[in-house]
């Protein structure tokens, strides 16, 4: 759809109002830009069951050693984030930089740990090997059978909803502006001559200009940028111009919470988060100051599927109970399942989409929460500059379109000058 | 506290509106008495949380004959109450007479089941010994593991949400008035000469006549005869004369439903309640007409503590999960914890109390549902009669404070003539 925008309402659209995009908006707000964020109910998708883990040691796999340099980035960038936005809001945001203990139960998952610490030793960031005995002083109520951990110094934590809550605040503050409306389409209108300067030439397919958005009840907001950072369903608006491969991925979490604490027990069970291989099986559980456990998560294929099943409650149970018996006497307080936005290679697609004014910064995967700030900070300079850093580059948005099938983040690429 | 009720509002009193008291009521109206029902929220305590068995046989345990015989007789009206309320209101119950089958998952459980039919054989009832392979035909979903069973095929469920809103509805067409306040105290006067003969003669504590009650509100509903039937909670009433044993039994429990149902599944995944003993833990899974299965429960001694904790769940899970593998993919759509009302002996008060006019129908632990109908009827035709059943006889309250410390219900006691 073709719309004539040459009153535009804002400098940048923002659609979606999950942490990626509150903080793009407040950090684009915070650039002089007038944002508008559209979401029908901001901070309620992917971020709102997210567990808030900052442990991008533990999170590293094979292939990902750019995801993972992205992710030590945004760590380093955390209490900055997290402490500017306190001051700003008044707000928490339940930042903890008490580490990650990971574990193995039996002796096969040792030996899937220490292969974990080998790959973490080759991007340079090993964690410290503990013996049980190390593991159960770290952290008391570990279950006796642990055999061993890796205990990452550095890793951390936020809760996810205060963050959210932070962000909506600090948005407002920066004067950016809320519409509670899911985005339908992406609107564009003939480039106007010269004043769009593209590197590289655009395909034929992007040889309109984005202009705004129309929403799902018939407005349109005009905005001569346009940020997608609405998650796994960024792939379902209209517009796009291109085919963006992401799709929900299913996780299962709980909320435990402190129901009667006997006298012998801890004020808090963990001091950190800890990550558990349970014969074969990950799960993970993260503290929080009140006493709060979140305990996550499963991984599943099955579409836009939120269903928290008997199954899915009852593994995360099991594994979390093997660790630590503890848990047991805690109160059961949420079940809920989140919809991660997967791609093909697990990366983010952050930077130009494929059409002129299109930003996509969407496709994070696991790493939301945790790539928040680098993503914010790296879209927010882009939006004034044109520029993206060289840290961005592997996760251009253009590797799901041009060359096709490549499984990993590609290579460097220069981003577009922009007007 | 003494109030003169010289008119008073109704002629018979019920505080407590789970399924017992909304029975009693809807009986007692039905026999021409004008009916107050006082519960602040009827239908929404332990009633609510019920699986709603009705399960004499499978629940029979040593030294309860009389309780299981008056399971039995309560099993036998419960087609024809069911009828009648459907009838009366046109609102469906849920019941089913598709039996209990009960299996053991291994040796040791199959020798606990054994025991379990000769006890039955004993009471004269024997369940029908069903084989592996038999209970394999009969329930299909049945884990293979399960080495035989016992079918109790005259055994039946309903659905204590529908038949609370039935019994409501039921009560209402009847005439009976609900006030939602809970009551706080007995009221009592000292009794007129000659209208009211006692047989045996009242104790000390009971020289006064109950007169109605007092709200938590402190408005008063007058009524000659009060009929507690609060469940663990009617023990904390002031003005009771004496001291009920009564206390609260948690019971975790959960609803599950059918999420994603392959095409190999059956509509219903069972068909009939399953009762299991899984390596010494006993779990129950109750199939309702839309595919709902209802598993239960723990049973834990916590004071009146309702929380839902991570371990009941897991435990449930575990256990139901190792019976039926298939409620993996359902929907875990509901966990709660009820609390039963307990008993020294765990059989129910039913019968006048200590004081002429209070009759007292609590306690009826987890047989609330299936003792409903049996315990209405006995207390309707006292209410008018001043007669109980040699039937009723084992549970007169008075055991709990005359002779004291007897571990099963007395012996039959001649009911006293009522004016």
């Amino acid at each position: 759809m073709r719309v004539q925008a040459d009153s535009p309402t804002a400098d940048v659209l923002v659609i979606g109002a999950g942490v990626v995009g509150l903080a793009i908006a407040w950090r684009a707000a915070q650039r002089g830009l007038r944002v508008t964020l559209a979401d029908p109910s901001p901070g309620q998708g992917a971020t709102h069951v997210a567990a808030g883990m900052l442990a991008p040691l533990a999170e590293a796999s094979y292939a990902e050693r750019e995801l993972f340099r992205l992710g030590i980035e945004s760590l380093r960038r955390y209490p900055g984030f997290a402490a500017e936005l306190t001051e700003l809001t008044g707000l928490p945001t339940g930042l903890r930089q008490t580490g990650t203990l990971q574990v193995a139960y039996d002796g096969d998952d040792l030996a899937v740990l220490e292969e974990a610490r080998q790959l973490q030793e080759s991007f340079g960031w090993p964690a410290r090997r503990l013996t049980a005995r190390e593991c159960r002083q770290a952290e008391p109520m570990l279950d006796p059978a642990v055999r061993g951990g890796l205990l990452a110094e550095n890793d951390g934590s936020v809760d996810p909803r205060l963050l959210t809550a932070a962000l909506l605040s600090a948005c407002q503050q920066a004067g950016a502006r809320l519409v509670r409306e899911p985005a339908a389409e992406i609107l564009t209108a003939p480039p106007r001559g010269g004043t769009t300067p593209l590197d590289p030439p655009a395909p034929p397919a992007a040889a309109e200009t984005v202009t705004g958005a129309r929403l799902a009840d018939g407005s349109v907001l005009s905005a001569p940028q346009v940020v997608l950072a609405a998650g796994w369903q960024s792939a379902a608006l209209a517009g796009l111009g291109q085919t963006l491969p992401l799709r929900p991925v299913k996780g299962q979490i709980l909320r435990l919470r402190p129901a009667r604490r006997p006298a012998s027990m801890p004020p808090s069970l963990l001091a950190r988060t800890v990550r558990g291989l349970v014969r074969g099986s990950s799960v993970y559980l993260v503290p929080r100051a009140d006493g709060e456990l979140v305990v996550g998560a499963t991984q599943e294929e099955l579409g836009p599927d939120t269903t928290v099943t008997a199954g899915g409650v009852w593994e995360l149970l099991r594994d979390a109970r093997l660790l630590i018996p503890g848990i047991t006497e805690f109160e059961l307080a949420q079940a809920q399942a989140g919809l991660r936005p997967g791609t093909p290679d697990n990366a983010p697609a952050i930077g130009p989409g494929a059409q002129p004014g299109l930003v996509l910064a969407t496709g994070h995967f696991r790493g939301g929460v945790l790539l928040a700030p680098v993503t914010a900070d790296m879209v927010a300079d882009y939006l004034v500059s044109g520029h993206l850093p060289e840290l961005a580059a592997p996760f251009a948005p253009e590797r799901f379109w041009r060359g096709g099938a490549g499984p990993g983040p590609g290579t460097a690429r220069p981003a577009g000058q922009r007007a």
